[in-house]
Protein backbone atom coordinates (compact mmCIF):
# COMPACT_ATOMS: atom_id res chain seq x y z
CA UNK A 1 0.00 0.00 0.00
CA UNK A 2 1.02 3.69 -0.76
CA UNK A 3 0.80 5.86 2.02
CA UNK A 4 0.85 9.31 2.68
CA UNK A 5 0.52 11.26 5.39
CA UNK A 6 0.18 15.33 4.37
CA UNK A 7 0.09 18.43 6.54
CA UNK A 8 -1.88 21.90 6.11
CA UNK A 9 0.01 24.11 8.62
CA UNK A 10 -2.71 26.57 8.76
CA UNK A 11 -4.92 24.54 10.71
CA UNK A 12 -2.86 21.86 11.64
CA UNK A 13 -4.41 18.83 9.72
CA UNK A 14 -3.45 15.97 8.13
CA UNK A 15 -4.99 14.39 5.24
CA UNK A 16 -4.34 10.88 3.97
CA UNK A 17 -3.82 9.53 0.89
CA UNK A 18 -3.60 5.77 0.48
CA UNK A 19 -3.12 3.97 -2.73
CA UNK A 20 -3.60 0.55 -4.13
CA UNK A 21 0.00 -0.38 -5.86
CA UNK A 22 -1.30 -3.18 -8.85
CA UNK A 23 -4.67 -0.63 -9.21
CA UNK A 24 -2.85 2.44 -8.71
CA UNK A 25 -6.90 3.14 -7.70
CA UNK A 26 -6.79 6.06 -4.11
CA UNK A 27 -8.73 7.37 -1.59
CA UNK A 28 -8.26 10.82 0.09
CA UNK A 29 -9.03 10.51 3.72
CA UNK A 30 -9.95 14.32 4.95
CA UNK A 31 -8.82 16.39 2.44
CA UNK A 32 -8.18 20.34 2.63
CA UNK A 33 -10.25 22.63 0.19
CA UNK A 34 -7.17 25.13 0.44
CA UNK A 35 -4.32 21.79 -0.54
CA UNK A 36 -6.07 20.18 -3.35
CA UNK A 37 -3.94 21.37 -5.87
CA UNK A 38 -1.02 19.56 -3.40
CA UNK A 39 -2.89 16.47 -3.39
CA UNK A 40 -3.15 16.27 -7.15
CA UNK A 41 0.16 17.06 -7.34
CA UNK A 42 1.05 13.95 -5.16
CA UNK A 43 -1.48 11.16 -7.05
CA UNK A 44 0.37 11.99 -10.48
CA UNK A 45 3.51 11.45 -8.37
CA UNK A 46 2.46 8.16 -7.27
CA UNK A 47 0.72 7.54 -10.70
CA UNK A 48 -2.53 6.93 -8.83
CA UNK A 49 -6.65 7.83 -10.29
CA UNK A 50 -8.80 9.25 -6.94
CA UNK A 51 -11.54 6.64 -6.29
CA UNK A 52 -13.07 8.25 -3.36
CA UNK A 53 -13.10 10.68 -1.03
CA UNK A 54 -13.33 10.02 2.45
CA UNK A 55 -14.56 12.57 5.71
CA UNK A 56 -14.27 11.18 9.04
CA UNK A 57 -16.66 14.25 10.11
CA UNK A 58 -18.02 17.65 8.93
CA UNK A 59 -15.01 19.64 10.03
CA UNK A 60 -15.49 23.01 11.88
CA UNK A 61 -12.18 23.96 11.65
CA UNK A 62 -11.37 23.80 7.62
CA UNK A 63 -13.71 23.41 4.52
CA UNK A 64 -13.36 19.77 2.99
CA UNK A 65 -11.79 19.67 -0.73
CA UNK A 66 -14.25 17.03 -1.34
CA UNK A 67 -16.05 18.74 -3.86
CA UNK A 68 -13.46 20.30 -5.85
CA UNK A 69 -11.38 16.57 -5.99
CA UNK A 70 -14.80 15.39 -7.07
CA UNK A 71 -14.90 18.14 -10.17
CA UNK A 72 -11.49 17.87 -10.91
CA UNK A 73 -11.09 13.42 -10.68
CA UNK A 74 -14.88 12.36 -11.01
CA UNK A 75 -13.75 10.59 -7.88
CA UNK A 76 -16.97 9.67 -5.50
CA UNK A 77 -17.38 11.45 -2.13
CA UNK A 78 -18.36 9.02 1.30
CA UNK A 79 -19.77 11.48 4.18
CA UNK A 80 -21.10 9.64 7.68
CA UNK A 81 -24.29 9.15 7.11
CA UNK A 82 -25.15 10.69 10.80
CA UNK A 83 -23.51 14.02 9.08
CA UNK A 84 -27.07 15.50 7.44
CA UNK A 85 -25.50 15.86 4.36
CA UNK A 86 -26.88 15.67 0.66
CA UNK A 87 -24.02 16.10 -1.79
CA UNK A 88 -22.32 13.11 -0.85
CA UNK A 89 -22.02 10.15 -3.44
CA UNK A 90 -22.26 7.74 -0.73
CA UNK A 91 -22.71 6.99 2.84
CA UNK A 92 -20.10 5.73 5.31
CA UNK A 93 -21.34 3.33 8.02
CA UNK A 94 -19.95 1.05 10.21
CA UNK A 95 -20.13 -2.62 9.02
CA UNK A 96 -19.47 -1.28 5.49
CA UNK A 97 -16.07 -1.29 4.20
CA UNK A 98 -14.89 0.69 1.35
CA UNK A 99 -12.28 -1.04 -1.01
CA UNK A 100 -9.86 0.65 -3.30
CA UNK A 101 -8.16 -1.78 -4.90
CA UNK A 102 -7.21 -4.55 -2.29
CA UNK A 103 -7.50 -2.06 0.11
CA UNK A 104 -10.00 -2.52 2.80
CA UNK A 105 -11.11 0.48 4.31
CA UNK A 106 -13.39 -0.37 7.94
CA UNK A 107 -15.00 2.91 9.54
CA UNK A 108 -15.77 2.61 13.25
CA UNK A 109 -18.71 4.63 14.45
CA UNK A 110 -17.16 6.90 16.97
CA UNK A 111 -19.04 9.70 18.44
CA UNK A 112 -17.92 12.33 20.88
CA UNK A 113 -15.98 14.83 18.93
CA UNK A 114 -18.93 15.11 16.78
CA UNK A 115 -21.87 13.22 16.42
CA UNK A 116 -21.33 11.88 13.14
CA UNK A 117 -17.56 11.29 13.79
CA UNK A 118 -15.73 7.97 12.25
CA UNK A 119 -12.62 6.41 12.28
CA UNK A 120 -11.17 4.13 9.84
CA UNK A 121 -9.23 1.37 10.00
CA UNK A 122 -6.72 -0.02 7.34
CA UNK A 123 -4.59 -3.14 8.43
CA UNK A 124 -2.65 -2.74 11.45
CA UNK A 125 -3.26 1.33 11.02
CA UNK A 126 -6.25 3.42 12.51
CA UNK A 127 -6.83 6.71 10.97
CA UNK A 128 -8.89 8.57 14.17
CA UNK A 129 -9.69 11.52 13.11
CA UNK A 130 -10.57 13.92 15.56
CA UNK A 131 -11.63 11.18 17.90
CA UNK A 132 -8.33 10.21 19.34
CA UNK A 133 -5.42 12.86 18.87
CA UNK A 134 -1.62 12.08 20.39
CA UNK A 135 -2.17 13.09 24.22
CA UNK A 136 -5.16 14.43 23.22
CA UNK A 137 -8.21 14.19 21.53
CA UNK A 138 -10.98 16.54 20.18
CA UNK A 139 -13.02 18.83 21.78
CA UNK A 140 -16.82 17.88 22.35
CA UNK A 141 -18.06 21.04 22.80
CA UNK A 142 -19.88 21.68 19.62
CA UNK A 143 -21.96 19.59 16.50
CA UNK A 144 -23.94 17.79 19.49
CA UNK A 145 -20.76 16.74 20.62
CA UNK A 146 -20.49 14.78 23.74
CA UNK A 147 -17.32 13.71 26.19
CA UNK A 148 -19.49 10.67 27.63
CA UNK A 149 -19.70 9.32 23.90
CA UNK A 150 -16.12 10.23 22.67
CA UNK A 151 -15.01 8.20 26.04
CA UNK A 152 -17.37 5.71 25.49
CA UNK A 153 -15.91 5.35 21.68
CA UNK A 154 -12.18 5.62 22.48
CA UNK A 155 -12.42 3.08 25.55
CA UNK A 156 -15.07 0.67 23.99
CA UNK A 157 -14.00 1.11 19.96
CA UNK A 158 -10.50 2.36 19.44
CA UNK A 159 -8.67 0.72 22.49
CA UNK A 160 -10.03 -2.72 21.91
CA UNK A 161 -7.94 -2.57 18.98
CA UNK A 162 -4.29 -4.51 18.86
CA UNK A 163 -2.08 -2.69 21.14
CA UNK A 164 0.70 -2.28 18.09
CA UNK A 165 -1.85 -0.86 16.12
CA UNK A 166 -0.69 2.80 14.46
CA UNK A 167 -2.75 5.72 15.30
CA UNK A 168 -3.01 8.52 12.74
CA UNK A 169 -4.54 11.50 13.91
CA UNK A 170 -6.64 14.23 12.05
CA UNK A 171 -4.74 16.68 13.69
CA UNK A 172 -1.21 17.54 15.96
CA UNK A 173 -0.52 20.56 16.63
CA UNK A 174 3.19 20.00 17.43
CA UNK A 175 4.09 17.99 14.86
CA UNK A 176 4.18 14.68 15.79
CA UNK A 177 3.17 12.20 13.11
CA UNK A 178 1.65 8.56 14.73
CA UNK A 179 1.31 7.17 17.67
CA UNK A 180 -0.21 3.44 18.82
CA UNK A 181 -3.17 2.39 20.94
CA UNK A 182 -0.96 0.77 23.20
CA UNK A 183 0.82 4.16 23.55
CA UNK A 184 -2.41 6.27 24.01
CA UNK A 185 -3.27 3.38 26.64
CA UNK A 186 -0.42 4.27 28.73
CA UNK A 187 0.18 8.31 28.33
CA UNK A 188 -2.78 9.40 26.88
CA UNK A 189 -3.31 11.91 29.50
CA UNK A 190 -6.98 12.24 29.20
CA UNK A 191 -7.91 9.03 28.14
CA UNK A 192 -4.91 6.66 29.13
CA UNK A 193 -6.17 3.92 31.29
CA UNK A 194 -5.04 5.93 34.51
CA UNK A 195 -7.79 7.69 34.07
CA UNK A 196 -11.77 6.79 34.61
CA UNK A 197 -15.01 8.12 32.91
CA UNK A 198 -15.46 10.57 35.65
CA UNK A 199 -12.05 12.27 35.48
CA UNK A 200 -12.41 12.30 32.09
CA UNK A 201 -15.58 13.96 31.77
CA UNK A 202 -13.96 16.60 34.80
CA UNK A 203 -11.13 17.32 32.21
CA UNK A 204 -13.51 18.43 29.22
CA UNK A 205 -15.72 20.48 31.32
CA UNK A 206 -12.94 22.48 32.10
CA UNK A 207 -11.20 22.94 29.07
CA UNK A 208 -12.47 26.84 28.39
CA UNK A 209 -11.42 26.46 24.92
CA UNK A 210 -12.43 29.67 22.66
CA UNK A 211 -15.11 30.15 19.71
CA UNK A 212 -13.48 28.15 17.08
CA UNK A 213 -12.38 30.90 14.25
CA UNK A 214 -13.56 29.05 11.41
CA UNK A 215 -16.61 27.18 12.55
CA UNK A 216 -19.73 28.94 11.19
CA UNK A 217 -17.90 29.34 7.42
CA UNK A 218 -16.66 25.60 7.67
CA UNK A 219 -19.57 23.89 8.75
CA UNK A 220 -21.94 25.80 6.31
CA UNK A 221 -19.49 24.52 3.14
CA UNK A 222 -18.47 21.22 4.61
CA UNK A 223 -22.02 20.41 4.91
CA UNK A 224 -22.36 21.07 1.41
CA UNK A 225 -18.99 18.98 0.70
CA UNK A 226 -16.91 22.15 0.70
CA UNK A 227 -18.74 23.69 -2.10
CA UNK A 228 -18.18 27.11 -3.50
CA UNK A 229 -14.72 27.21 -1.19
CA UNK A 230 -12.34 25.60 -3.10
CA UNK A 231 -8.96 27.77 -2.92
CA UNK B 1 3.71 -9.69 8.82
CA UNK B 2 3.39 -10.51 12.46
CA UNK B 3 5.01 -7.10 14.50
CA UNK B 4 4.89 -6.96 18.13
CA UNK B 5 7.42 -4.07 19.89
CA UNK B 6 7.96 -5.44 23.42
CA UNK B 7 9.07 -3.41 26.18
CA UNK B 8 11.40 -4.09 29.30
CA UNK B 9 10.91 -1.94 31.85
CA UNK B 10 13.88 -1.51 34.60
CA UNK B 11 15.87 -0.38 31.08
CA UNK B 12 12.91 0.89 28.51
CA UNK B 13 14.40 -1.42 26.13
CA UNK B 14 12.29 -2.30 23.05
CA UNK B 15 12.91 -5.61 21.49
CA UNK B 16 11.17 -6.39 18.26
CA UNK B 17 9.69 -9.59 17.33
CA UNK B 18 8.69 -9.54 13.64
CA UNK B 19 7.04 -12.95 12.37
CA UNK B 20 5.88 -14.15 8.63
CA UNK B 21 2.35 -15.14 8.16
CA UNK B 22 3.21 -18.11 5.68
CA UNK B 23 6.13 -19.72 7.19
CA UNK B 24 5.73 -18.69 11.12
CA UNK B 25 9.42 -17.80 11.19
CA UNK B 26 10.19 -15.32 13.50
CA UNK B 27 12.99 -13.02 14.25
CA UNK B 28 13.82 -11.22 17.37
CA UNK B 29 15.81 -7.98 17.48
CA UNK B 30 17.74 -6.89 20.61
CA UNK B 31 16.01 -9.62 23.00
CA UNK B 32 17.07 -8.52 27.08
CA UNK B 33 18.17 -11.70 29.20
CA UNK B 34 15.50 -10.83 32.26
CA UNK B 35 12.58 -10.95 29.00
CA UNK B 36 13.03 -14.28 26.96
CA UNK B 37 10.71 -16.06 29.18
CA UNK B 38 8.12 -13.38 27.90
CA UNK B 39 9.86 -13.57 24.39
CA UNK B 40 8.93 -16.86 24.19
CA UNK B 41 5.63 -16.64 25.29
CA UNK B 42 5.00 -13.97 23.06
CA UNK B 43 6.31 -16.22 20.54
CA UNK B 44 3.92 -19.33 21.28
CA UNK B 45 1.27 -17.08 21.76
CA UNK B 46 1.56 -16.20 17.84
CA UNK B 47 2.69 -20.03 16.67
CA UNK B 48 5.73 -18.63 15.43
CA UNK B 49 9.23 -20.26 15.16
CA UNK B 50 12.56 -18.33 16.26
CA UNK B 51 14.91 -18.55 13.50
CA UNK B 52 17.39 -15.43 14.33
CA UNK B 53 18.08 -13.16 16.63
CA UNK B 54 19.47 -9.71 15.65
CA UNK B 55 21.86 -7.30 17.47
CA UNK B 56 21.83 -3.35 16.29
CA UNK B 57 25.13 -3.75 18.43
CA UNK B 58 26.52 -4.41 22.05
CA UNK B 59 24.89 -2.67 24.38
CA UNK B 60 25.97 -1.13 27.47
CA UNK B 61 22.67 -0.80 29.31
CA UNK B 62 20.89 -4.54 29.55
CA UNK B 63 22.30 -8.15 28.85
CA UNK B 64 21.34 -9.56 25.53
CA UNK B 65 19.26 -12.85 25.44
CA UNK B 66 21.02 -13.92 22.52
CA UNK B 67 22.60 -17.23 23.78
CA UNK B 68 19.28 -18.50 26.31
CA UNK B 69 17.20 -17.93 23.50
CA UNK B 70 19.65 -19.91 20.81
CA UNK B 71 20.02 -22.67 23.79
CA UNK B 72 16.42 -23.05 23.70
CA UNK B 73 14.99 -22.17 20.52
CA UNK B 74 17.94 -23.51 18.12
CA UNK B 75 17.95 -19.51 16.63
CA UNK B 76 20.83 -18.58 14.91
CA UNK B 77 22.54 -15.42 16.33
CA UNK B 78 23.46 -12.29 13.92
CA UNK B 79 25.51 -10.18 15.69
CA UNK B 80 27.37 -7.10 13.26
CA UNK B 81 30.66 -7.82 11.83
CA UNK B 82 32.34 -4.37 14.06
CA UNK B 83 31.24 -5.75 17.21
CA UNK B 84 34.38 -7.87 17.59
CA UNK B 85 32.41 -10.80 19.25
CA UNK B 86 32.91 -14.37 18.80
CA UNK B 87 29.83 -16.00 19.66
CA UNK B 88 27.82 -15.24 16.80
CA UNK B 89 26.18 -17.65 13.89
CA UNK B 90 26.84 -15.04 11.36
CA UNK B 91 27.97 -11.32 11.07
CA UNK B 92 25.48 -8.13 10.45
CA UNK B 93 26.50 -6.63 7.10
CA UNK B 94 25.20 -3.49 5.43
CA UNK B 95 24.24 -4.83 1.69
CA UNK B 96 23.65 -8.27 2.71
CA UNK B 97 19.34 -8.67 3.74
CA UNK B 98 18.65 -11.23 6.54
CA UNK B 99 15.55 -13.02 5.31
CA UNK B 100 12.80 -14.32 7.46
CA UNK B 101 10.21 -16.38 5.57
CA UNK B 102 8.78 -13.30 3.23
CA UNK B 103 10.41 -10.45 5.52
CA UNK B 104 13.72 -9.21 4.25
CA UNK B 105 15.57 -7.14 6.81
CA UNK B 106 18.09 -4.61 5.37
CA UNK B 107 21.05 -3.86 7.62
CA UNK B 108 22.02 0.02 7.49
CA UNK B 109 25.77 0.73 9.05
CA UNK B 110 25.06 3.58 11.56
CA UNK B 111 28.24 3.95 13.68
CA UNK B 112 28.00 6.89 16.12
CA UNK B 113 26.20 5.58 19.50
CA UNK B 114 28.88 2.82 19.25
CA UNK B 115 31.30 1.83 16.15
CA UNK B 116 29.25 -1.25 15.44
CA UNK B 117 25.89 0.49 15.71
CA UNK B 118 23.03 -0.69 12.74
CA UNK B 119 19.59 -0.09 11.89
CA UNK B 120 17.28 -2.24 10.58
CA UNK B 121 14.71 -1.40 7.40
CA UNK B 122 11.69 -3.66 7.16
CA UNK B 123 9.46 -2.63 3.87
CA UNK B 124 7.99 0.73 5.69
CA UNK B 125 9.67 0.73 8.95
CA UNK B 126 13.38 1.22 10.51
CA UNK B 127 14.42 -0.05 13.78
CA UNK B 128 16.85 2.43 14.94
CA UNK B 129 18.28 0.93 18.03
CA UNK B 130 20.27 3.41 19.64
CA UNK B 131 21.19 5.80 16.76
CA UNK B 132 17.86 7.46 16.25
CA UNK B 133 15.53 7.91 19.44
CA UNK B 134 12.11 9.96 19.35
CA UNK B 135 13.42 13.43 20.03
CA UNK B 136 16.76 12.23 20.85
CA UNK B 137 19.45 10.02 19.89
CA UNK B 138 21.87 7.54 22.00
CA UNK B 139 24.34 8.86 23.69
CA UNK B 140 28.28 8.88 22.03
CA UNK B 141 30.64 8.88 24.57
CA UNK B 142 31.84 5.02 25.50
CA UNK B 143 32.45 2.24 23.00
CA UNK B 144 34.47 4.45 20.48
CA UNK B 145 30.95 6.55 20.16
CA UNK B 146 31.34 9.42 17.56
CA UNK B 147 28.81 12.21 17.58
CA UNK B 148 30.25 13.17 14.09
CA UNK B 149 29.81 9.87 12.81
CA UNK B 150 26.10 9.46 14.41
CA UNK B 151 25.14 13.06 12.92
CA UNK B 152 26.68 11.42 9.57
CA UNK B 153 24.89 8.13 10.05
CA UNK B 154 21.38 9.67 11.02
CA UNK B 155 21.85 12.69 8.31
CA UNK B 156 23.33 10.79 5.19
CA UNK B 157 21.41 7.09 5.86
CA UNK B 158 18.09 7.22 7.96
CA UNK B 159 17.04 10.79 6.67
CA UNK B 160 17.35 9.60 2.78
CA UNK B 161 14.84 6.95 3.81
CA UNK B 162 10.96 7.99 3.00
CA UNK B 163 9.28 10.66 5.04
CA UNK B 164 6.70 8.41 6.45
CA UNK B 165 9.50 5.78 7.15
CA UNK B 166 8.00 4.37 10.59
CA UNK B 167 10.59 5.01 13.29
CA UNK B 168 11.14 2.26 15.88
CA UNK B 169 13.80 2.99 18.77
CA UNK B 170 15.31 0.81 20.69
CA UNK B 171 14.29 2.83 23.81
CA UNK B 172 12.11 5.52 24.92
CA UNK B 173 12.27 6.89 28.41
CA UNK B 174 8.93 8.44 27.84
CA UNK B 175 6.79 5.63 27.31
CA UNK B 176 6.26 6.66 23.12
CA UNK B 177 6.19 3.97 20.88
CA UNK B 178 6.82 5.33 17.32
CA UNK B 179 7.60 8.23 15.02
CA UNK B 180 8.40 8.69 11.32
CA UNK B 181 11.41 9.82 9.76
CA UNK B 182 9.33 13.12 8.73
CA UNK B 183 8.80 13.53 12.10
CA UNK B 184 12.59 13.30 13.32
CA UNK B 185 13.39 16.16 10.44
CA UNK B 186 11.02 18.47 11.40
CA UNK B 187 11.01 18.32 15.60
CA UNK B 188 13.86 15.99 16.79
CA UNK B 189 15.71 18.45 19.04
CA UNK B 190 19.40 17.06 18.71
CA UNK B 191 19.42 16.03 15.18
CA UNK B 192 16.12 18.02 13.28
CA UNK B 193 17.12 19.30 10.36
CA UNK B 194 17.16 23.15 11.77
CA UNK B 195 20.28 22.04 13.41
CA UNK B 196 23.99 21.81 11.60
CA UNK B 197 26.86 19.62 12.41
CA UNK B 198 28.07 21.66 14.76
CA UNK B 199 25.03 22.87 16.90
CA UNK B 200 24.86 19.03 16.81
CA UNK B 201 28.67 18.58 18.41
CA UNK B 202 28.46 21.18 20.67
CA UNK B 203 24.59 19.58 22.37
CA UNK B 204 26.37 16.02 22.36
CA UNK B 205 29.44 17.32 24.14
CA UNK B 206 28.10 18.94 26.64
CA UNK B 207 25.39 16.73 27.83
CA UNK B 208 27.28 15.86 31.19
CA UNK B 209 26.23 12.19 31.42
CA UNK B 210 26.58 10.02 34.55
CA UNK B 211 28.63 6.50 33.80
CA UNK B 212 26.27 4.30 32.49
CA UNK B 213 25.34 2.06 35.57
CA UNK B 214 25.32 -1.56 33.93
CA UNK B 215 28.30 -1.23 31.33
CA UNK B 216 30.80 -2.97 33.29
CA UNK B 217 28.79 -5.63 33.71
CA UNK B 218 26.46 -5.73 30.23
CA UNK B 219 29.76 -5.39 27.65
CA UNK B 220 31.58 -7.53 28.56
CA UNK B 221 28.36 -10.18 29.17
CA UNK B 222 27.36 -9.10 25.55
CA UNK B 223 30.51 -9.60 23.92
CA UNK B 224 29.54 -13.48 24.95
CA UNK B 225 26.04 -13.05 23.50
CA UNK B 226 24.92 -12.71 27.32
CA UNK B 227 25.99 -15.37 28.25
CA UNK B 228 26.08 -16.45 31.76
CA UNK B 229 23.36 -13.52 32.05
CA UNK B 230 20.04 -14.95 31.92
CA UNK B 231 17.50 -14.30 33.69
Amino acid sequence: MIFRQLFESETSTYTYLLGDEETREAVLIDPVAAMVDRDLEVLEEHGLTLKYVLETHVHADHVAGDNTLRERTGCRVGVPEQSGVDCSDFKVREGEPVEVGGIRIEPLYTPGHTDDSHCYVVGDRVLTGDTLLIDGCGRTDFQNGSAGDLFESVRNKLFTLPEQTLVYPGHDYNFRHVSTIGQEKERNPRLGLSNDRADFLEIMANLDLPYPKRIDEAVPANKQCGRGNAA
